[in-house]
């Protein structure tokens, strides 16, 4: 094994998920961290990458002089992480892209469906990874409910619910607060609030764990606290192309919910549960049986859920491992081994597209719309 | 104190609500069980009246009879339950509210709305007491929650999310099982499945906690199972009086939930959640706060949770103790003492109104559409 | 089915247990509640007696009176319930039963070793019933418990953990509060504090649900709150008859556990948990398989959990409901039909020789000693 | 920010313990992985250590080997890992602090008393750091605890229960299986089995939490599945220098326990609970008040805690990353930084001693004996 060289850009210092993601690619040794333009503030940027351990000359203080620095660069990175406020993830993604760059892009990866068209083409024509960081999806467990669900252990699936739901913007006051307001203000955040930012994580984890994707949909939006524009409560109604029923709900508002993201499938012979505060156990009803509690890390597991237990069983792992997952599987596939199902550009459009006909819809008084990226149709 | 006389109709031997009810009377020796038709066999009826304790002449063979046996009877009974099946309620609590009864009728109490109003407008002229068996509004922990929201310890209520959801209809050859297939044939059931069985269970626990009506909603409803024709999974979103977003998702194909009966409120201050697998705790989460564990029989609670809270902390109260909470309010009510919330006749007409607008909606694509009674508009 | 008569003394108007033996008895309608010396407090009982609809002539000043006025009755109680402070039952169980009365006694049964042999006497040359109030054995998944192990459903049972630990003397001033006070003066409670208030219920369900009884322990008691002469926090290893290792857990200072009683039981090829705060539940693991969540009310369960499994599957049951299934085989025993398992005498008399065995090992720094009643020795 | 060297010994290729050092030293990016030892076979060592990036000429066969390549090496490891089987810990411990290296050793740190004094006296004259792989302790929550109970949060501390058990030793066929076989044969684990496992854990966890350590205890043990020498289920009752009651239960015949380990302290005004399977949350029960659930992550926690909450609140942390957490201590006390609390050679000491006297009591019936180790008295 020979380390690949990683950069990100975003997440610099007292950034949320910044740190997710160093720990992500660094915990395996599989990526050396050797480039960044960390910062909105190219200064601070500059100070915190080396800090980090970078070296000056790669302690970049904004995206376009890392692309130049990199793209002629003799260790030129392999892989490049945007992990910057949504509305730059398309310019960005698509600047290293068109430069034969791979990238893992954060969620939301574009503001409307047309971007999300031209990244999805963009990657096909580069020949180069676009990754979405739909990290729930890497979870052991997340895999273990693919994997049950597309060996038929369950029968034809009959519903899925999932809900994305958190009370951490219930203080009414976010007027006064710049981190909570912009994102129900359609100038900064675009049409729609905790749809973009959490609901797309419930919806890409329905249809991954399906192997289904939306068809139609049906959506409620709620702006519950005064002074906000865009949805801070949302039901989505959907039928997955393969007939599935699902609903969603994911809401800021939620006191009490802490990291409210579970999902539930229903199928003829069987039933699921996982929810992201314990991340390790799954709940499984087997019809006529009893409700049995798998294990992460247990014996018997499917293939990919065993490969990502990484501890023992019941030793938990975290969020943070999660996106590792992530990482191994763009080191395999940037390494061209056989690798695991990675969230990419596709599932990136398909989000914006069903963000934006949620947002038709609630608009519409719920009329049932199509949820799918014109290119898909 | 005396002991009050108490009859039942239908409850006969091997049904499910019939023991809740017989517990729920006798618990607290306020009523004495003296008369009964408890089967839609004559016989069978009889002799398990009498193995109950019944004495043979008012052990009846149909409720036509134990109405004429009881309108003229010395001791006559002071409160009937009807826990017959759905399509009975209407004509036997009719009756018996025409012949100057109290009556606890079994959810739903009709199968339209029209018979909805009649039965209150009877209840009203007749000036006895029509009350619904809304029974999880009895538990002490629900009436916490009424007081709590009452008392404005949440602030202005955002939302409900409130679910009815289990899994105990999933098995697909429910064709051959009548004690499930009935549920799902309009002729049996009537307009609706899951939604008039549990959907009102959970609509009724949002509008007692939030003392606060439904206005419109919009429904989606999905048949499963091949051959249903009713729903066996639905969604509805509603709006009430007060303006408070509601949420509702009710199922019978939720493999791995048993009794998914749950009830989420949020407000500008504060959450609850409480579930009815343990009901005897709430989550209550303050702005800014912690989540707090309240506990049934704490010390403090409000008066209505404190007077039900019948044994020590954290000794588990279940479902019959709550059936009989409402049997101890009917006690109070029929002696004329100060007595607790309890559910009556426009309870169970609104959700015959929500019941049919749900319906409505659902045929219409999710329009929204007003889910009052006539009566109340 | 005829009714029988019931008698309480003790559980007088704000008693702690006073209203579960009320609901227990009458639940079923088994029992009318017919008699009572409910108070110390001679007015007090009487007009308590008479407000819960007791005829004012059986409505007795104390329990000398009750034994009187019962003693000819015409109608004269089937079954007298004592729940008086722990002192008297020695004296008033022993009065009753040479009187010819059944008894269901509160635990614990006596206050000496002496006294439970001569109790264990008497009610044999009697023939009358005498039972100890070890309610928790009643739950039906306790129950469920006792017949996996009897059927062998986890081979040989290797170890029985069992904890009864709450925090509800933990304040410090309990000097000024005589409800928490007596309990640790050896004047009023006798040679043991929590060990023989809460750990026998807990040494009681290992005996029960094992089939197997103590026969030797060590124990280490502590009085942790200054100014406590006995045991506020106990350990005690034992073994049992049959081999099987041994660990009771209680304490009365362990702030944060409310009601903490809970049993797990380790066989060759299975074991079992259930705790008493859920007690519809118990988690099953099988040698190489899953935990699996065996639910009160499921299809399979053993005979007497089947029996006692009162409403659906899910439908929480609760504490007063185990005393109701307490009353239920009391109710069969005297009429003479089959009936469940019911603690009696030998129990009572078990338990009090583990707590004088303890109190003596612990004074003895951890000593071995014998467990058993000489009696059984 | 340097990066600093880092290298291991044992950790091979399908060992349960390598992964997680790896991923605990290299999360963060402080430690390059350079050199390792990594197996008892010495070509399966040097190819897995090159499969995982290391250059051949540091990818030893052996720990001598790579004592000597070390050593004179210009860029010499700062820090190694003993990860190997117990029996090895202490030589290769102390040769390389001997050779003026920094080591985290894995638990425990040797196999007799004597052996730990050693290290203890040569860690002191070495000027090195010698930690010890306790990593339970580096979790933030517990982290949270112990800073509770230095601020007195929890008044002087009354007792504190721990328990570690698990059933993956509960098959009775193990003569069969040779790993775990060994554990119970006294040739090759020693004096103790399950104690010196995992009981160490538990009993570092408490004094970690509660500054403060064990003074004498008491132990039953019991080796329950035939053929086993070296007990496989242990309870010891302890106290401490400051007078707290302490209790542990460690298990590996607990079928139904998958990871077992959990703590609970109560002090005057109030009680916590935390457990390894749920490590972010602790519940936090205050005198007179509610249980709370603290979560990892929220705002104010005390500093210790709030600087290894690596991700926002709720998003859960596991077991790679209290790992990870003991490494960032270890750079930073390697860097000369400050430093968080770090489990070292005294701790491993005072485990030993604790393993002993429990042993020594277990053959005694259960006799009280010191438990610290002779150079502490
Ligand atoms: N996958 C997940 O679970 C998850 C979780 C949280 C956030 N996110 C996503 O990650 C992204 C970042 O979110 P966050 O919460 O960390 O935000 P944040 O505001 O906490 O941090 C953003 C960081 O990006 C830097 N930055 C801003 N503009 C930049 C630019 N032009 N060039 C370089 N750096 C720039 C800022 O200085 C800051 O350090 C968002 O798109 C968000 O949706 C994903
Ligand atoms: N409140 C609740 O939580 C709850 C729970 C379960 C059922 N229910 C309601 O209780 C009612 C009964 O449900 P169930 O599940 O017990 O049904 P079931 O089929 O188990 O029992 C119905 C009983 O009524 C008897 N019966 C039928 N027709 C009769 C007649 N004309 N006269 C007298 N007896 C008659 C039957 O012989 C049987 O004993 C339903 O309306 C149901 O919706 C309410
Ligand atoms: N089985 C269980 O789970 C359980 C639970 C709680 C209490 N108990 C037992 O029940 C008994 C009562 O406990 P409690 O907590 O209800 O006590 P309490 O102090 O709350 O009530 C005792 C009642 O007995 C009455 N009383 C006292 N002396 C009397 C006498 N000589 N004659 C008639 N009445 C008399 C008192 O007036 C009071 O009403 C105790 O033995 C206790 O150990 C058992
Ligand atoms: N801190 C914890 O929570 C924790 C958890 C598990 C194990 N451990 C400890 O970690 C150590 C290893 O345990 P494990 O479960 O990983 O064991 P394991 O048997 O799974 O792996 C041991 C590894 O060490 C290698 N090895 C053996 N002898 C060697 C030698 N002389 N030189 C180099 N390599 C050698 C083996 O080849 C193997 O790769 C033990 O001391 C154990 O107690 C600690």
């Amino acid at each position: 094994m020979t380390r690949l060289n990683w950069g990100m850009i975003g997440g610099g210092d007292g950034s949320q998920i910044g740190p997710a993601h160093r720990m992500g690619a660094q915990a395996d040794g599989n990526f050396s961290f050797v480039a960044g333009a960390l910062d909105a503030d190219a200064d601070r940027g500059k100070s915190y990458a080396q800090s980090l351990g970078i070296a000056p000359d790669r302690a970049y203080g904004n995206w376009r002089d890392m692309l130049e620095g990199e793209r002629e660069h003799p260790d030129r990175v392999d892989l490049v992480t945007v992990a910057t406020p949504n509305s730059t993830h398309f310019e960005i993604t698509r600047a290293f892209l068109e430069a034969g760059f791979n990238v893992l892009c954060e969620k939301p990866m574009t503001m409307t469906v047309e971007e999300g068209e031209e990244i999805v083409r963009l990657a096909r024509e580069a020949g180069r990874i676009c990754a979405v960081n739909y990290c729930y999806s890497a979870y052991p467990m997340v895999r273990q409910m693919k994997a049950m669900v597309a060996a038929g252990e369950l029968g034809a699936i009959r519903c899925v619910v999932a809900n994305f739901s958190h009370g951490h913007h219930a203080a009414g006051d976010d007027a006064d607060n710049p981190r909570v307001r912009w994102r129900y203000d359609p100038a900064q955040a675009g049409v729609s609030g905790q749809m973009a930012d959490c609901g797309i994580h419930a919806l890409h984890m329905a249809s991954f764990i399906l192997g289904d994707e939306l068809r139609s949909l049906s959506a409620d939006f709620a702006s519950t606290v005064p002074g906000r524009v865009l949805e801070d409560d949302a039901m989505v109604n959907f039928r997955t192309e393969k007939g599935t029923v699902g609903r969603l709900w994911t809401s800021t508002i939620a006191l009490g919910r802490q990291h409210g993201l579970d999902i539930q499938v229903f199928g003829e012979t069987g039933g699921l549960r996982w929810a992201s505060e314990q991340p390790n156990q799954i709940h499984y009803h087997r019809l006529g049986g009893r409700v049995e509690i798998i294990e992460k890390g247990e014996a018997g597991l499917h293939g990919d859920a065993a490969r990502l237990s990484r501890v023992p069983i019941a030793h938990p792992e975290g969020f943070p491992l999660a996106v590792a997952n992530i990482y191994v599987d763009l080191a395999a596939r940037i390494r061209g081994e056989v690798a695991g199902a990675l969230p990419g550009a596709e599932d990136g459009l398909r989000s914006m597209a069903a963000v934006y006909a949620a947002v038709d819809s609630a608009r519409r008084d719920g009329a049932w719309v199509d949820a799918r990226p014109p290119m898909f149709r």
